[in-house]
């Protein structure tokens, strides 16, 4: 309800609105380490983005600086940590379509990762920002996992997230709250 | 008991002894690397290596290649993940001391990180070894925190290691079964 269809808008750079905060020109990736900072700062969780990871080839000591690294590919998600107990791991991306969220976005080693993250009792899911529709969704792993076993199309239409995953509601602190998702689903 | 005082010898590369699979001239962080592949392989735990903290300052984007980057001090541990539903935290450290482990070896936000692991939920601990004594051990936080809550020493001392830390037992595969310290705990 707080994404009226007549006022969406595109998301520029430095646009401010006091009503939609989501239409700041901050990355999800920004606004998502500012809400775990937030989460760390009042105690609720402590959920980190990890590192990028790099293949270190050449490496000046004296000045502690990599001149030669190349990005790997990544065999996990990007955030994890713990909220009550229990392990969180997701993986967040953004999308400039209105219609789908393209798949290979993801890679299967972290599709798996989710999935054996699950396995092994924890809770993992994906976190979906769809930046032209300033929509921001928690897709949970067993929903994302029943879709691929349904399909071999390389993409998620926006009716499933409509239809399955839960909108994150777009708020000035925290950012991104996506812990208030998993509290209403409960089960934490 | 599998490490008789008149038997230990400097860490060598390529060093080869039949019974004592530690002093192969491998780094704590691969046996670590090794040990981690077999859990998921075997599917007992999901526990991954986060990747080497970065600062990226510039990227050649045509070759994917990172031509400048500085290590970032780490703000978390080097090991997390899952195991039996519980999250799982924690730093290696590997010492040439014979006496004690300098606690300049870990940052003090690491320290934190720990502590916060601990409050949220987690089970975190450090696995240090002393390379020449061929012995690691596994401390757990809480014995780490009342060490620094009763000293301003800057190192722990294998006393303390031999009173309240664990020792891993000197394995084939997996190299370095720190899991197996945490079943004989208990409380997972």
């Amino acid at each position: 309800m707080n994404y009226p269809n007549g006022l969406k808008k595109e998301n520029k750079e430095n646009s401010f609105s006091y009503t939609n905060y989501a239409n700041r020109g901050m990355s999800l990736e920004s606004e998502l380490n500012i809400t775990n900072e937030y989460y760390r700062q009042i105690d609720k969780a402590y959920i980190y983005k990890k590192p990028t990871p790099l293949k270190i080839v050449k490496v000046d000591y004296r000045k502690n600086k990599v001149t030669e690294g190349y990005f790997d590919t990544p065999s996990t998600t990007d955030y994890n940590g713990l909220y009550k107990g229990k392990y969180i791991d997701f993986e967040a991306k953004e999308t400039t379509s209105t219609t789908m969220f393209p798949l290979n976005n993801i890679h299967p080693h972290q599709l798996k990762h989710l999935e054996n993250i699950e396995k092994h009792g924890g809770i993992s899911f994906l976190i979906v920002r769809f930046t032209k529709l300033n929509k921001t969704y928690l897709l949970l792993e067993k929903d994302l996992y029943n879709y691929l076993q349904t399909t071999t199309r390389k993409s998620i239409s926006i009716n499933y997230f409509n239809e399955k995953a839960y909108l994150i509601k777009d708020k000035y602190s925290p950012r991104v709250d996506y812990l208030e998702v998993l509290d209403k689903i409960g089960g934490i």
